[in-house]
């Protein structure tokens, strides 16, 4: 099997954007060839997306953006997985390139949200739930958060406090990130503490309030992904993929033995690590899946960092600051740089390949050699995780 | 690089079948995993799927299907691109195992269209077509296909008697496949040159009329692959994938220099037969992507089996039949088996693997050891071509 190098990444700002969804693309994916500047053919486009068909009434959107970068005759498709499809599209492109049969790949991963109003965006992400034993019952993506963050707080002592440090943490990193959606510094008094916090910060699905979950956003972002052969060629340091996981679980909730399990989470981890020979502890940094703040805890300690039901413990200590121990989400995650939901696991692996380059300007975890990414889809049924290794 | 093998297959019965999609791609998995019957976990699903966003209101498919079917932890995603949806799968299953990543996979195709009238339908499709340049001004598939016919037979002599040629051919040929939707005989006088056949077989857009399109189908189609390994110890023939090609061409069909080639064609079965090192006098049989039966004539060109002008010809002299020198379409194609447009690509593969292992019954190709498949994505703007081997 050959080894998969990421050459070239950028992403658009994310946030309520101009133009449409193949205009972000577009950006996104001139942004990582200009970055790459690899004078070769691009053999392969993977397209990561989830919504074009029911939020822009558009399908073949691989075949277009090929169009669009005039790539002809490259090969083209859309990956879909829910919020996962970037992962499962860097995954994809990695298997073409370790096959032998592709030597360059552009990976493009986007979604345009904001046509469609409030309720339209989260009918959108629902129709990744159970649709015989949820979906009709109007059970949406922040309900089950709601339920597994009410059942962590019992089981575990997490406080809405810690939730609110989640949010207070992402949100600070992402006034150091010009990509992010949300440019706006929070406090503990604000969002909670003070009297009028229940109406600057009103409950979504209690226990979540307004800010533990991410926006709804637009944007896109793309890595460039070669062989050997041509990353020997490049004038940037290169990026390597070390390990790949994926595992899928059941798809209603209800039908986990511990729905405060992540299993997929853990199984993922754990794959990723094996293959890349690594452990939590040798990880610099991570970007995980917080698309409600719950999930970076549960997902802090499922992957390995801390342990079971210590996440918030580890939190509360700092250690998952930009200069703790264990840094989680210097991009802002999911919270505050955005949530664009095809565009999330690959600009998890772009803020990974910035650091790991050392170009992550005043968010730079130092030193970073090792990162870690957490891209999870539906809820928790079907995860993708990535071991990344800097250049030594 | 690994060699792949297609060690089981299975499909429904295309048609206006009961059930919802999951149905449909549970009936089909099943069917070609105990065709298979391989006691191995099956680590990688890939769901070919163009509509389920559209037409049915469901994301994450793959991941369901992983569900239904209690494959946990197995990987899973959907692979979409428009009509060559159930190809591109079949590429990305390829990849995988040809990776070493993978030892067993399952790609499964399928569609769900019959929920949705008629100018839905047409209108799902035209998600494709250019959405400045074509889509606003009203341009579907079916007028693409006009335009394309009316110049052929103006460059090349193809009358409507060549087009209904293909039809009655592939009607005949589906009246010997149980899984085919359109078990109809039909005739020349009765299509075409009786007084009432204009009633019979009226235009859709000129010169097209009925007969010439394929029917609006539900359905899906599977193969599961495996490497070499896990192939040795198949109790039924393998069918080894001995060339892939893929190309893309203008998203815009007016942008092309000259729009009676099928340039993306031409290229993907061109690549498809040097990675196989065969030549397309070498193929015993072929399915090709007649969704219009201008098509099938167009595509016998470009793939290189009838110089380019003279498919017509060569189908005039019985060439193309069953058991013609160059027999397209022993299924009965697009044209009469139907196309659900995900589970096309994966159907035509699953024919050939039935040719291949000599197990077509009534449509069988004596001796059948090479066959070629055409899975064409918008108007020939995404085409995937590929290469089976028999055991000898």
């Amino acid at each position: 099997m050959r080894d998969v190098f990421i050459v070239g990444c950028a992403m658009t700002r994310f946030g309520r954007m101009e133009g449409g969804l193949l205009d972000l693309l577009e950006e996104a994916a001139t942004g990582a060839m200009n970055d790459a500047d690899i004078d070769e053919p691009v053999e392969g486009v993977f397209v990561a997306n989830m919504g074009a068909g029911i939020l822009n009434h558009l399908s073949g959107v691989g075949s277009a953006l090929v169009d669009r970068l005039s790539l002809y005759p490259a090969a083209a498709e859309t990956i879909e997985n829910g919020p996962a499809s970037g992962g499962s599209a860097v995954k994809v492109a990695y298997y073409a390139i370790a096959s032998g049969l592709v030597d360059l790949a552009l990976v493009v991963g986007g979604e345009k949200m904001r046509d469609v109003t409030g309720w339209e965006a989260t009918d959108f992400v629902a129709t990744l739930t159970h649709p015989q034993a949820e979906y009709i019952y109007g059970a949406t993506l922040p309900a089950f958060a709601a339920m597994f963050a009410r059942l962590y707080m019992e089981k575990y002592g997490v406080k809405h406090e810690h939730l609110a440090m989640v949010a207070i943490k992402n949100h600070e990193n992402a006034l150091l990130n010009p990509y992010a959606h949300v440019q706006q510094r929070i406090t503990m008094e604000g969002i909670l503490h003070r009297p009028e916090a229940i109406m600057n910060n009103p409950p979504v699905a209690e226990p979540l309030r307004l800010y533990d979950c991410c926006p709804v956003s637009d944007g896109a972002a793309a890595v460039v992904l070669a062989s050997e052969r041509i990353a020997s060629k490049a004038k940037k340091p290169c990026v390597r993929i070390a390990g790949i996981g994926q595992a899928t679980d059941t798809h209603a909730v209800h039908e986990r033995k511990d729905p405060t399990e992540l299993k997929a989470v853990r199984l993922a981890s754990q794959k990723a690590f094996n293959m890349a020979g690594v452990k939590p502890e040798d990880v610099d940094v991570a970007e995980l899946h917080d698309a409600f703040t719950i999930l970076e805890i549960a997902e802090s300690e499922e992957a390995g960092f801390f342990e079971k039901g210590k996440g918030h413990v580890a939190l509360e200590k700092g250690e998952t600051s930009l200069h703790g121990r264990m840094p989680i989400n210097p991009s802002g995650g999911l919270k505050a740089r955005g949530h664009p939901v095809g565009a999330t696991g690959v600009a998890q692996v772009v803020e990974l390949t910035w650091q790991l380059r050392h170009e992550a300007g005043p968010r730079q975890v130092d030193g970073a050699q090792i990162g870690f990414s957490c891209n999870f889809g539906g809820f928790g049924n079907n995860v993708l995780c990535f071991v990344l290794a800097g250049e030594k």
